[in-house]
């Protein structure tokens, strides 16, 4: 079907990094994640605009500092967060024009909205089987798994909502949603490459 | 797999009941939607039981006519939809043990729940989509097919929320959610396939 990109929402514990990485071996192209994209931003020679960025918002005499501290925006109503989502954007389209690959989080299906040539995936799963994930990926900790699952979840969707405007998790912002946790991971990777190479 | 079960549920004008028929034909299983359910029953004797609980609510001397009228139970606390519904139930757990088949809306992603050998699955698609489909396929009608498609959603969400308690279209309930305008009704149905043949 032509298509050049994949693009990969997934709860925390689902698995969904390890099935855009798989992927990547699989089809042969590169994933970039978030680690990926801060690297290439850097490579980019983004940081330096984005650190010079930061330091206006910081030493902005516009507002006091507990207002820059609790709002945390410039005078043109610009958040950390806005600083770093407008970098990312710009990485994420520089990278999808340059070739076929996969983008794991990082909202890049909002990002790739109105291109025609990718496929938007969102990978979930059952409490039990991210908990059982979570667990033998990540070690215990002092919150329960379940807690550590929810508040992840609450971020990405915060993150998700604050960047494109839309709900996360929500179907119709995704070509196709998978439950790893009854397809299996493997089981996934497969459907997704079959779908990918048709 | 050793997969025996496919579960559809559907947007209005998702074509889904479309991939239902088709994945039938492919993997050479029957189907079974509303009316062949209604059919199925009829055959095993169901609706001599279900016209004569429907004639005791209706006969109920317990409620005046408007109560009845207005909230449609009898003194068990049940209503028509209650006695569909459980004759429904029978039905689908008797079909899906006499062997492999589609079940195309009935909320028998429900019903078969705990069974660990069936795949259940939303399809969606955008709005633009789905009111070029039912305007194709039924024609137009007084009424807008945005307004059309709006109407439909809300009244399979409300019956399967009340059938199930579950939300509808809540990717959680399902292994597998496809957009079916992006994906398209051939190639939503071959990834279905590949996924059931494995």
């Amino acid at each position: 079907m032509g298509r050049k990109h994949i693009t990969i929402s997934r709860q925390f514990g689902s698995g969904g990094h390890t099935i855009g990485v798989e992927l990547s071996k699989r089809l042969n192209i590169p994933y970039y994640d978030q680690n990926l994209i801060e690297k290439v931003a850097r490579d980019m020679g983004y940081e330096e605009e984005f650190v010079s960025n930061i330091e206006e918002l910081e030493s902005s005499s516009k507002y006091n500092f507990f207002y820059k501290l609790l709002v945390g925006r410039d005078e043109f109503g610009k958040s950390i967060t806005d600083y770093i989502w407008e970098t990312e954007q710009k990485v994420i389209r520089q990278l999808a024009e340059a070739g076929p690959c996969i983008f794991i989080g990082r909202c890049a299906d909002y990002v790739l909205e109105g291109k025609e040539d990718f496929l938007s995936l969102y990978i979930y799963s059952n409490m039990e089987a991210r908990k059982k994930r979570i667990v033998e990926r990540f070690g215990e900790r002092e919150d329960s798994p379940r807690k550590r699952l929810i508040d992840k979840d609450r971020k990405r969707g915060n993150h998700y909502h604050y960047c494109t405007g839309r709900d996360w998790g929500v179907p119709e912002n995704y070509d196709l949603c998978i439950n790893s946790g009854k397809l299996g991971i493997e089981e996934s990777v497969e459907a997704i490459a079959h779908i990918w190479n048709r």
